[in-house]
Order: structure tokens, then sequence, then C-alpha cells
């Protein structure tokens, strides 16, 4: 059953190769001043900075600087930020990388003329929005949080070891965003993969969790076995065009409230994973990869129905002369053998996690999720330590 | 491969028992003189036209009337709304009832500022728009086209015997659309499983194009899946909300710009469903179901792949031992023999048209569409032909 919401996504976007022409027409509805948001600098090497601010000079715009931001977004860097987004007079955010640029340009979006502490106001009180916001869009470099046509942000708070999503409105969506596949295509293939299963996480996090008939859950099937297909096809020629633009695709299209709409979801993959990134500052859908199999083989019992079909209608397991139950089993194995020619980390190790850090992650896991069982704090660390 | 395209799909959605209380959301926005849109008047004897005129009057505005909207509205009919909408200065435009309603609306907002002959403008010129555009607002009470959502408006001239569709810019979209399910409870069996393959015929003529790989086509397969199942449901218990939630839902997303982007798109199954209409005044629906199967044979050779694809992921074909032109013939077979199930039109016959009407019907098909083949006029004679 569909259930009760609403749903308006304004984004515009600007898609495929040289999609970046699509800036022309948006620049010329801000303001001069226009802060560059970048990360670590491999933008200026692959010289996606050098078109940025092209289109930017040749549109007029007065630029102003925000570089360094690190793919986990910390609020010391979001209170930097909006000091820079201040005394630029900032009439427009540009962010140009990946998720975690996009998400830390949102949150100094909604933070520049607020003057209350932002991360006790959005990050653990998770109020809505009561300032002006300054406008964001978005140069995509790199795929996987679908925070080119979200509200997400994600922050981390390496002092209280938090690392909390708020998902804002949709005044706080990127105004447009840029995405050509051939940005991508300079991607190390470990950041490529972990992007992948992010998105992945991200479809099943919605999909695991009711036991009604939804129109979500069958969409979410459909990109799935877009993902899967295209993701083998990336894994082996990283510059197959097909495939990179498919998954860009369905990376925004997992994460845009669509799938989620009118059913219930789950999200503790995300939560845990978090905690995780939280310890160690691993790259996020690596994280989320890492506790995966055993988070799932968890919940299995409490959703079995869930579970066959998802193996027979994402994984093609032929259900005939088997129990539910061995259907089931037999959808995650075969989503673990593809993680793993994938490339995926399969356990928190290999992320520089330790025993040592196992209370600490147990207790930084917010633990508002669950679809098929709410866990327990116990559950937590079960699946934690499953994830050694 | 995904192809260059830009997205942008502004309309807010309310969506779900009692949506309607999204009406105060949205009428504070707009100025106070509001020309309500409807039909022949069931939505009088169903109580939705009182609960709307409450809303509007709760919320202080002027109500002006333009009724006797007809199931595939006129030219003539659209130049008595443009004056309608002229004499009460008319801030917002709502539409209250199925596609039609809303393609009639949106051809209204487009023509109250623009001095010029709107049927030659609009449906022989295609041009923009290029004058001030009335804002348009829908409460949806029949399931199908797709036009809460989108820029299409589908207007017939008797006098040509044409009916032709214009797919304005997203400036066009309605603002707002209040899509709740119970709505259409009322709606007679007929007009039900009409809309239900109005639904069906935009996702597979968005479908049957292209060989390459498109994430598009995995999001349509999975919206005709869940379309499948639920119609079966709706057929048999129409008050079935689940069923019903999930089929107005489909209806959306099938005809909203998503699923064709990117990708090459088909669509003679309505230009021929069109001509169709222009000479027999029938349900729309009903002319696509009419001359599917005969269109689906006739292009199958050209585009055997995808038809088997369908076969295998839409119907649950079993393509083991079988070549692959027999899988595509027999995923036909099931979806003929669904139709028919339904209880959907098969024949021109049914539909009130004779073999005097042929040449007429050729010579109305707007030749401006094909996938698999480009068809010639004699391609479409062929149709037709076998569709009696």
């Amino acid at each position: 059953m569909i259930g009760n919401f609403t749903y308006c996504n304004p984004t515009k976007l600007y898609f495929g190769k040289g999609a970046l022409e699509g800036l022309n027409s948006e620049l010329p509805k801000y303001g001069k001043n226009v802060l560059l948001v970048y990360g670590g600098g491999s933008v200026k090497r692959n010289g996606i900075y050098d078109k940025v601010v092209a289109v930017l000079k040749a549109n007029g715009k007065e630029i102003y600087e925000d570089a360094g931001v690190m793919p986990n977004p910390t609020i010391e860097k979001v209170k930097e930020g909006v000091e820079r987004a201040r005394a630029a007079n900032a009439d427009l955010i540009l962010a140009v990388g990946g998720g975690s640029v996009c998400d830390y340009a949102k949150a100094v979006s909604v933070s520049v003329h607020c003057e209350e502490d932002i991360w006790e106001k959005y990050f653990v009180r998770f109020e809505d929005v009561s300032c002006k916001v300054v406008p964001v869009g978005c140069v995509l470099t790199m795929v996987g949080t679908g925070s080119e046509m979200n509200g997400g942000s994600v922050i981390t708070n390496h002092e209280k070891k938090l690392k909390i999503g708020h998902v804002f409105g949709e005044n706080v969506y990127p105004k447009f965003s840029v995405l050509d596949p051939e940005f991508t295509f300079t991607v190390p293939r470990y950041q490529m993969i972990s992007g992948i299963y992010d998105i992945m996480s991200h479809i099943l996090e919605q999909y695991f969790s009711g036991t009604d008939d939804n129109t979500s859950d069958y969409l979410s099937e459909g990109l799935l076995r877009s993902l899967i297909h295209s993701a083998e096809i990336a894994a082996e020629d990283p510059l197959d065009y097909e495939a990179r633009s498919n998954i860009m695709w369905t990376a925004t299209w997992a994460l845009n409230t669509l799938i989620a709409k009118g059913k219930t979801t789950d999200w503790m993959v995300h939560k845990i994973g978090q905690a995780v990134g939280a310890y160690t500052d691993a790259t996020h859908g690596m994280t989320l990869s890492a506790v995966s199999m055993p988070y799932y083989r968890l919940i299995l019992p409490y959703g079995t129905p869930k579970f066959a079909r998802y193996a027979v209608n994402v994984w093609g397991v032929d259900p005939a002369n088997k129990t539910e139950e061995a259907v089931a089993y037999e959808g995650l194995k075969r989503m673990e053998a593809w993680m793993k020619k994938l490339g995926l980390v399969m356990n928190l190790t290999d992320l520089g996690a330790t025993r040592e850090m196992l209370d600490g992650m147990v207790e930084s896991t917010l633990m508002n999720g669950g679809g098929y069982k709410v866990l327990s704090k116990e559950d937590v660390r079960a699946v934690l330590l499953a994830s050694f």
C-alpha cells in the first residue's frame, strides 16, 4: 500500500557529456558572489576546477574559495565554511566534488544566516531550518550519495565521535546539479566501488522494510538490477560510459526520496556504518559493505518473504523445490559473492577498526532506524563483532 | 546508455487518504480568483465537488465555474474556457477530474494571455509558450494519463478529425496535484481498466525502443510488474485501497518524463489510438488496447531481443530451451491473455469504428513516432485493419 505522503523534488539536473554547459542557464539566476567549494584538490589535477572557473568567469561571477573539504566533512570545517560564506556575502554556494562536498555545502547553506550552534540545532535536535538558506548548486565528480538531488547532509564530530545525517527539506535541495559521467572517470577504483555499494545500500535500506505490496519496491528492484549489471561492467572497465552513466543515474534515484514514498524504511546499516566512520574515518561505502552481511543475516529471519523475493527478483534465484528460507539465504549468498568480486571491503579490520573501538562504536550508533527487526544495542554489538 | 538530457519536475504532490487537506498549504500562494474546472458532473454526485468548494471558500477564494469538460476535450471547449478564465481574471485554474480535465486546464492556462490561434500555435506548429501562464492545480479523480505531473495536453479537433497532444515545458506542469486513491473509487469499471491500459501503454511506448542498456528500462519493468499485479486485484475488487493506491502512483511515474530520460521512445500506439479517438470519440485507453496487439506483433521482428527481455522480466516467461523469438511471442501472448481477462477492448468494432473510417484514420495518424520500426502509412493501415 502506498501510505500518505507529500512529494516535491525541484532540483534541476543537467545530465551527460558536456553537461557543465548547463551552468550558463543557471548562474544568471543568482547574484555575483559565488563560494566555490571543493575537496582535496583532485578537481584541480583533473581539470574540472579550471572548467568550472571558466564558466563562472564567463558569467561575470566573483569567485570566493573554500577548499579542503574532507571525505567525511567535520563540523569544524563547516563552521569555517560558514565564516567564508559570510565574508564573501555568498549569493550561491557551488559544490564541485562528490557527496561529501555537496553534503558540506548544504550544511553551510543552512548555517550562514543562523545564529545558533549548528551542531546542536541540526545534528542533535534535528530541527528544521528557520533562517534564510543560501542556494546550493552541485557539479558532481563522484557518484554514490545522491546528495545532488536531496536534502541529506552527513557531518562528523570527531570530538564527540559522532557521524550524523540530517535530511533537510526541499528548500535546501540543490537548485541545480551537473551530472557528467565523464567527470567521474578519474575517481580511483576503490572510491568508485565504494560509491557503488553506497548506492546499493541506499536502495536495500529502503527496500527491506514492510510486508505490504508497494510500487516503490518494484522500482527498487529495477534500480538494483540495473546497478548490479552496470557495476560488473564498470569494475572491468571504469571508462565504459554506458555503465558509468547508468550508475550515475541510478545513484540519483536511489536516494532522492522516490523509492521511500508511501512505505517504511530501515537505515540501520547506515547508522552502524556511520558509527564505524566516526571511529575510523574510513570511506563511507566501505563501512556499509563491511557490516552489511552480518546485519542482513541477523534480520533475515524476521523478514524472510522479502529476502526470498529479493533473491528471486534481483538475483535470479530459482525458487523451485526450495523452502522460502533457503531461497532467501541463497539470495544473500549471491549478493556476498558479487560484493567480493567487485572488491568491496568485507570486514572492519581492513578499515582500521580494532576491537578496542567496539564499545565506542556501539555507543555511537544512532538507534532511530530498523526495518524487520528493531535492533537492541546488543544486536548492534553482535553485528559489529561478526563484521571483524 | 543514458543519453544527454535535462530533468526538472517541480510539481508538488499530496498523496493519500485526506490529501485534499494539501490545498490548505497551496491555495494561499495564489490570488483570490479560482477557475474551477470539471467534467460532466460526476464530481457533484460523488461529493468531491462539495469538498473542494468547501476548502476553496475556507481559503477565501472567489470561485468561477467552468463545467462540462468532455472526455476528449475539444478545441472549441478550450476556447470557451479561455473566455471564462479571462472574464474571471483567474489567478489559478483548479482542475477537478481525470486526465482530460487536467489536459484541458493546461491548454487553457497557456492560452489565456495568448493572442494567436491556439490550435495552430500549439497543436499544428507545436510552438513553445511565449505568454504568461495561469498556474494550474489538479485534484485527480481518475487515473491513467499522468497529466497530474507532466506538461501533456491532448486536444481534439472534430472539424479537422484530429486528436493531438502537445507536451508543454515545466512552467506549465501543475504546480500541485492532490492524489487521493479513494477519490477514484466511484470511477466506473470500464473507465478504471481503460485508465490501467493507458498507464501500461505509456510505459511500453517508452520501453520498446533502443538496443542499449539503460536504467530507465529497468525502472519501466518495475512499474509494469507492479501495475500488472495491482490491476488484477483492482479488477476483482475496485475498492482494494492497496491496489488502487499502487495503480495511482504507478500512473504518475509512467508519464512524468522519468522513464524516458536518456533513451529513445516509440509512441506509435498513441498516435494510432488518437486517430481512432478522433473518429469515434472512444475512451482513450480502449483505443490503445484495441490497436496494441497488432502493432506489437508488427514490430516484434525488428526488436526481438527487447520483446524477449520483456517476456522474461515482466511476464516471467521461462526462456529455457526456446528461441529468442519464441520467448518474445510468448510474452505477447501472456500480455494478450491478461488484457482479455481484465476486460479491455481488443478490437475497433467494439469502439464503434467502421471500415469506412479506415482511410480517414490512417490519414489522421501523426507519423512523428516509431521505435524499432518507423511505420509507413501502409503499416498504419495494416495495424488498423488487423485491429477490426
